[in-house]
């Protein structure tokens, strides 16, 4: 018994998806998914997000969370971008999937007095912390992602279009 | 070289705590984080979430969802409860991470037609497709959790306590 072949529920990036997908990646929070190095299982974190213009897709993460260990033993990981409104099926509401690959800012790294100085604009609070020795910068390198508009509307983004 | 001890950042879980996770556990969506089976990397979604008086923590997923292969291969999965308001730190806003293990619930299974009611006295438009044979129910059954109430307020719970 073979299966009918079923179409493609994902349709290529046309211009209101990328612009769709810009609006998201405007957003400074996400969820994180990764693997944890002890069980090979997944966890998920609350991470904060911005798109730096020169280190791309970036979060700032403490030694004290979870993910930190996790994204040193296992850089692969995924990120969704989207609020859910008070109103409607939370499924209706546009959000953004990321797959990505986590590398973490060294101290001395050349590009961090202005990834940090960025930073800084967008979110004055991150001063209490940005510096102290357990925090980092990690980049997200995106490597697919996926945007669902809707009930229906889910398109593929290559990682040119973030 | 030994590092010195560092006091660990999560205390066991008050009453406070536990109030609010039921708050969080009212919410009818979630971040999920599984494992892809071609890759064996983290993927995230958003799921609609309800806790069924009986089945406990409950999604419904479409056979078109990427996650839907994804627990059928590896059910360990994680999933993440809570809402960011307008205002402050994303990072301040309460959240609930949960290790939990996917269990599909059977056409079959003499417990779904209650579980089926039940998610439709809650969402009424899920009986366009709650139907539709490519459509399941799926219990999450916790293993852990972790609340985050906010900075440096984190909180181990147990199962027993969702």
């Amino acid at each position: 018994m073979t299966e009918p072949p079923r179409p493609d529920p994902i349709q290529p990036a046309d211009a209101e998806a990328r612009a769709l997908a810009q609006r998201l990646l405007g957003l400074h929070h996400a969820a994180l998914a990764w693997t944890d190095p002890e069980t090979g299982t997944p966890g998920i974190s609350r991470i904060a997000f911005a798109r730096d213009p020169d280190a791309g897709l970036l979060t700032l993460v403490s030694g004290l969370a979870p993910h930190f260990r996790a994204l040193q033993a296992h850089p692969d990981c995924a990120l969704m971008l989207g609020e859910v409104g008070d109103k409607g099926d939370p499924l209706t509401h546009p959000r953004l999937m990321i797959r990505a690959r986590a590398a973490f800012v060294a101290p001395d790294d050349p590009a961090r007095p202005l990834i940090r100085a960025r930073w800084l604009d967008r979110s004055p609070k991150a001063a209490i912390y940005v510096d102290l020795p357990d925090f980092a910068f990690v980049r997200l390198t995106p490597i697919s992602a996926l945007l669902n508009g809707g009930f229906a509307r889910a398109f593929r983004l290559s990682p040119e279009d973030l």
